[in-house]
């Protein structure tokens, strides 16, 4: 079999949540080092993505610490430009203030990630978009959205600055909202250390196909990073990869392989009411199957099919790889 | 011109909000009584639904104080059902000790209701469905909501109990989803004293025409409350209401009006990022506009049209009420 | 392994097909006797759906003979009330000529049941319903649908008709557009010989859980047959089914087996582009693994992850019996 | 008031229609020239965008006669690359003889440009997708779009190309589904005469802001031309424009305004069950009480609600406006 992929997480995915309903939070609030230790106790994890700044009082040598006893690396810092002070946005903030304050936050991310060598600085500019049709002159915000990643990218020429896009939430619209969006936008700055994190999750409820997405990323070369997850394709609902969308998820990790992508496989899931290792080592393990099922995949065979875009014999193909309950029929 | 309905909110328009990603709140903290004085100076409002408990330390008395000097009488009672200790559901908990504590907090919101001579204890299931296929069994979670609500309306059979049905969030699927299958789980009880609140929004983004399962709820005689909003038919954006579909909320206050349904027309609207007395006097300036356009609609001739199936024709009716309602403003 | 259920097939599934855009349709135009020859050549399917009328100039007997020849026999025969004569509507179109003249077709199609010893009439509505908001007076509407299908059943008591609901198309908005709003409406009717056919991708794109929607109609008695297929959650696709939702179409299909639900397993599928054989078989091929599923599922021990609403648990159940790839794990 | 607008519509919205229920068709088949003569009765418009090849036995002598006649003008021509022959796409079909058909068929269409004096040849590749996951091979199917409308514009550079995008229908996911899409693949082109044609309701359903949308594309300068239209964001219900979504389509007209784009106001609607010329004169009716609505619009304080990104504010402004702008017509 070939070699497994290594395995990451978002730590947010070991953290405890809060939502507009439960405001007391669906569990006890966890410190970013109860959070590494989590993610340690999984025991598939080789590195996390770390939300910066990390819990009031908890300095980096700690967390260095903690990495180092949880056998973890960073990949990614991700900071949290999506807080009160941005809930108007951070590079398209009304307020020169509000977005001044968020290329600091991204700076001090920058350094954190010159100080743990993690890969890139991701970016996930939830707030960035607007709500209501009229809200914002469309030409003007988005030139601030441009702009502000090439000033960002600019200021740290020796990182890579990764682009998580999103369709929507927490703002009803997001600007950075697909990967052909997000491509364009990066062609815009004309900065080469702007990337995109693909979120598998969020390509799917955006009405793209992650497989084609992942494609046309590499196609252009700027896939730096990408998470699963699942969904009912209507919402980030952030579910277990693997319970939901078993023959799209093939797809994407198919089309990675054939593309010779080999970078980490991350979690980008919010397992609100479920054990957060449970959910990790469930996904693993589902991760697991699919690994071995592209092994046990036909790719001549399909590679075939799909010149001839013959959708049932693909499936046919897809469906013996996947599928344990075929195995009596082959 | 026909009497102005009499407006109403409910509490939480007014509070601060949380969500997953901005965990530090779209703004301060506010008490009970701080959302309460908010609503009073709106200057339109008459009536609002208060969350219960209130906040820690807050006494009933205070409360009856507050509206009193806010000009504000209590609707409807909603017990916050859906925090932390009913994430996994309140009626449809797997623990039952939970399903019983969830039970008792609605007892008392049932006092409050008599305390407060509000017509209606709220019941708002949020946190009752599921989240993954073959999470539950459909039947058994089903029936645990059905008797559930029984149960708690034979406690207190000198109350009325209105369910507010929505598609889902913070449930990936509530069980209480639609006008349709509510109004079978009221039957189901057999009780007399079970009823429904509409809320425009998610009728809507849950597929319906809001004004057709008015009047379905209507025509079984258990629309005991309405509330309105707006979204992009994706999801509960719980958006100022006017913003979007200007159309199909006139069709829903057109069927209300037909059917001479003369309750409060309320706001539940979440303005994360705008003043919300700004956006309920926006909102109420709104519902005025509407109000004008009924007295302008030439009703005689749209039942002409509708008894056609003349959509064309029905429109222009339509088009010459609503756009030129705001005219008599100016 | 359990006995293999029965197969079978909406006769249009072997039909060739028109859009709005490929008016010169996806294929020659086929007979209803093509259709059944190439019905009986899958090899797998035991009964058909026919379409009524026929083709012009096939009568009766000529039918009853394809069907011997081809080793069929009929499970439901479908008037096509959705024409051009009734664009407007069958049921609810505002001209009483064409109610009458639905009528009139559906009890031709009642004489072709009896005729062929079929287990119902299948009702599909598909233009009972409106586009635009304000077309339609919403009490009326319903109750011209409601009192249709209760005139019908009631002019043939001595058979069984089975609404197939369905959220949309051809219609902007149908109205029989849930398992909830269908029972509701049969239950207004008061007849015992009316019930529902629940279509996989209806229900799925409708925001329902197919598996959910089951037991809510067997749990009323009113799971007269049911069809599947796949689609992407937003339209009726009508893809080959096992293509996308592995997991949901296993969730339903163990929901029919621990109710005991033994009625035939129909494809509604429409291979546009494909050989409609080909897509047959492949569909049956899959159906025949999601059999060998079931077997494999350890349903005590999902039993118990269900009481306890262990999406984990659960799932790792699933992943078992349907993964082949997780064979090596095991 | 600002001088009105040119207006025009696709041809087709005067044609009858099919759907794969309605196989007889919605109406009776109406000749290029009945459509013609149908487009010059409403009054209203000035030009139209022809399907092409014309009827059988029309010529292109006598379309232009009855194009004289109704005091019509050309703006495109739409070549029906999305007939049997395409099923499997025009320029992405897996058979390079029916992409070279597609080619030959889209240079025949470039002709009729040239004698019509049209502004650009529409090009609108609805069957280049796919249905299925794996049914494609991303890269590859990608590589035959970007490349065929390449070698296209190439072989008629004194033309000018409009690409109108669709997330889907009638395949399942078509390859040009957004403007951010089409802009990239424009620009992997190379070349300087394929811009796109903006359909207010593809961009609508696909998730974007049509005003967003219109922006981006102006932004890059291939704003060729757009059509509206209207649906429930969920499908492509080319309902008749103004009936649904009022707030974003003034949006999208005002956005055009303040960049001065000064084209033809479109119709791309598909008028089912309606009366084609009724239809047509309902949403010229209202496209004009849009364009008084424009100038009634307090454009200066509305950039200063933008600039705070004020959505009161700027709500409030609008529906001054657009709430108005019927009354000056009766």
């Amino acid at each position: 079999m070939r070699e497994l992929p290594r395995f990451g997480a978002g730590l947010w995915h070991f953290a405890s949540y809060l939502d507009r309903y439960a405001v007391d939070g669906y569990g006890p609030p966890r410190t970013t080092l109860d959070a590494i230790e989590l993610a340690g106790s999984v025991g598939e994890l080789s590195v996390v993505d770390l939300n910066y700044p990390f819990t009031p009082g908890v300095g980096l040598d700690e967390v260095k610490d903690a990495l180092a006893r949880a056998g973890l690396s960073a990949i990614g810092i991700t900071p949290e430009i999506y807080l009160r002070r941005w809930a108007k946005g951070a590079f398209t903030n009304p307020d020169a203030g509000a977005r001044a304050a968020a290329l600091d936050l991204m700076s001090e991310a920058a350094d954190v990630v010159r100080e743990l060598g993690a890969d890139y600085v991701k970016i996930w500019p939830g707030q960035d978009g607007w709500d209501y049709p009229f809200q914002v002159n469309h030409h003007d915000v988005w030139k601030l959205a441009v702009d502000g990643i090439a000033d960002l990218a600019g200021r740290h020429p020796d990182l890579r600055f990764a682009i998580e896009y999103k369709p929507r939430e927490p703002r009803v619209k997001m600007l950075w909202d697909s990967a052909a969006r997000t491509i364009l936008g990066i062609q815009q700055t004309g900065r080469d250390n702007i990337g995109v994190l693909l979120d598998f999750g969020h390509s799917l409820y955006g009405g793209e196909s992650p497989a084609d997405a992942a494609q046309l990323l590499i196609d252009h070369g700027l896939l730096y990073g990408m998470d699963v997850n699942d969904n009912l394709r209507g919402w980030d609902d952030d579910l277990v990869v693997g319970t939901v969308h078993l023959t799209e998820i093939f797809e994407f990790f198919h089309t990675l392989r054939i593309n010779d992508w080999n970078g980490v496989w991350q979690l980008d899931q919010f397992p609100f009411r479920e054990d957060s290792v449970d959910a990790a080592r469930t996904s693993i393990r589902f991760l697991k199957a699919v690994h071995r099922a592209l092994d046990l995949l036909d790719v001549d065979a399909l590679t075939e099919a799909q010149a001839r875009q013959d959708a049932m014999a693909a499936q046919r193909l897809v469906q013996d790889a996947l599928l344990q309950s075929m195995a009596g029929d082959r």
